[in-house]
């Protein structure tokens, strides 16, 4: 007889987004699978991307049934983005943390365990996983130390370890103050390797200047553009982890590479510089398009998409697993998440609540925790 | 006691740019050295970018005193990007062709053959150049047919060799109807490479479609989009080649792309696709930035400069001799290049005649013949 538990599903029905708990039954776990209680799961961006993606957040309504639940109108432009996802009740939540409550035969070992997990469906009060998905966590870390152990902290590992594979010596980053920032900056401090923090305000820049960072610059800044070309040439950094996306930032920041590295050259070209420059889009906080003014940086360059699965698939199972070592190891200094709230699953769904973790603001950071109701 | 002869430079004096002939001395070949009289030399779309780059062409003046020469004004948007340049008398023309003159004592083999060559200032009467540099044209071939021997037929059999490296099965090209597309399509149809041909006019379909061209799309088509989606289901085409560079017409070209692989998803996800898509720009058409609708393709996508001599370094000697020797062994069929006018060096200074092969109309190609005047 297995246990039920509430899940959170968004759903897309014809021109509305719709957020539900649906009671679900969690199944026997089979041989290699086993049973965790949530105790703690991260609203990541990339989680509000599945939840909310399309919604236009101020057209919120409630459900007019008993159930708790929420619609929201899609907007227009975006329909066509998510009519592969129409129909579906698609379960949300990346990763999280919590206590191995029932084992299959051959993973019984962890029963009672605290575990992180990455897969999916964690907004949930339990949550059925392959044993090999979940890691179980030190001693003397809680659930919420391990819920955000995944997403951010192997995702910036994975920027040092592209910039290394790819031979750059100095990263630029943007929207430089998130938990993921914050992560990154730790780890180019402790591996000598010269970050470039860009935030958007002062606030933000305390915030990376109190756990270390040289470089901090703010965009707003009348004096950004040059402040970013001094600092580029300055470090040599010729690669960019770009979360914002849309606009011409990321190109702002290859224009200052460029002009970092012809002031090197002894020889006028055409075509640029014949240092080659890389940027990665990883996010997208800002939804409307990229705008590269490519000519500002010759020809030898390149945008593209980051994503950590396929970074991981290419980078082999003996760099995933260094990786992951390393999160266990530094999980409550290099990795450790600052949550401002914490909400149950059903105040995930309450208005004002959802209104404040869709705001993304930096510094603000949601955990919701089932078990509170 | 060595040669003199006419050199077409191009310096950027200010706000201004000057166009002159000037007269030079040619200088006795070193031991693996030899000098060709310069017989054709294309006029290429990149040899207009260091030609005339930024100027102003409406602006155009002749110099008041005796030398042929002309001055234009350079556009204000693009002073920054020539700052590199300034007070430097650059010698133009990438490519050309000619009878071998002068021979240093290694290399008097050469002495009295025709050869192409490679490597800037060949819009000249002679060309002072390193035999390495040069490859001895077949018996049956002219000045003319060895002309544009590197350039175009390279890059054609790079995008070739690029999309191979890469795993891909076919190929989308934009300003499909250039010499360039030509010759790419010619390789296409020999190496059973699905190729789908962009192009602005019924006119460039016609070109193609005359070579054997299977994929022709007109952009200004209404259907354009629908169509092109097909034909990138229909090929599997995920990497494009865009002599544009400007606007949107590459984020379509990878959203066709994402579309199809999205329809052979058994399951959404928010972060598109995993099929790669690829996009290189190489040229400048449209110098206008480019603008990518990147939410509408995914994470699984890159965008880069694409370049023929760092793609040759990258690609080794090897290579880059395998293809050197397909472009000798097809010179006149594969590689066989039209010219619409062939004018001499003085003649190129001409303000109707420079305004003619400023426009870089498609189907019309000028030729250099500096043994003309």
């Amino acid at each position: 007889m297995s246990l039920k538990g509430r899940e959170l599903r968004s759903t897309v029905e014809g021109d509305r987004l719709i957020l539900t708990l649906e009671e679900v039954d969690i199944g026997d776990p089979a041989d290699d699978e086993i049973v965790v209680r949530v105790e703690a799961a991260p609203i990541n961006p990339s989680d509000i991307g599945l939840l909310l993606g399309p919604a236009d957040v101020a057209s919120l309504e409630r459900l007019d049934n008993d159930r708790p639940g929420l619609s929201f109108r899609i907007r227009e432009a975006r329909l066509a983005s998510v009519a592969g996802r129409a129909g579906q009740s698609m379960a949300v939540g990346n990763e999280g943390a919590g206590t191995v409550v029932a084992t299959g035969s051959a993973v019984s070992s962890l029963m009672g365990k605290r575990v992180g997990m990455i897969g999916g469906a964690m907004y949930a009060d339990y949550r059925r996983i392959r044993a090999a998905d979940v890691i179980p966590l030190p001693e003397d870390a809680s659930a919420v130390d391990g819920a955000a152990m995944f997403v951010n902290p192997l995702t910036a590992l994975g920027f040092v370890e592209t910039a290394r594979r790819e031979g750059h010596k100095a990263i630029v980053h943007t929207a430089a103050a998130s938990n993921l920032g914050q992560m990154l900056q730790k780890i180019c401090i402790a591996d000598g390797i010269p970050l470039i923090n860009i935030v958007r305000s002062e606030e933000q820049a305390a915030i990376l200047k109190a756990i270390g960072a040289t470089w901090v610059l703010n965009s707003k800044d009348a004096d950004f553009a040059a402040r970013l070309a001094d600092a580029i040439e300055q470090t040599g950094a010729t690669i960019a982890f770009d979360a914002i996306g849309g606009g011409s930032l990321g190109s702002e920041i290859m224009q200052a590479m460029e002009r970092a590295s012809v002031r090197g050259m002894a020889e006028y070209s055409r075509y640029g510089s014949t240092v080659f420059k890389q940027l990665y889009i990883y996010g997208a906080l800002d939804t409307s398009p990229t705008v590269l003014n490519r000519l500002a940086f010759g020809f030898q360059w390149g945008v593209a998409g980051w994503l950590l699965f396929p970074f991981m698939q290419k980078a082999g199972p003996e760099v995933a697993a260094r990786m992951r070592e390393r999160v266990v190891r530094e999980l409550k200094t290099t990795f450790a998440s600052n949550y401002t709230r914490t909400v149950g699953l059903a105040e995930a769904l309450e208005p004002d609540v959802l209104r404040a973790y869709e705001r993304k603001a930096t510094g603000e950071k949601f955990l919701i925790d089932p078990s509170r109701g």
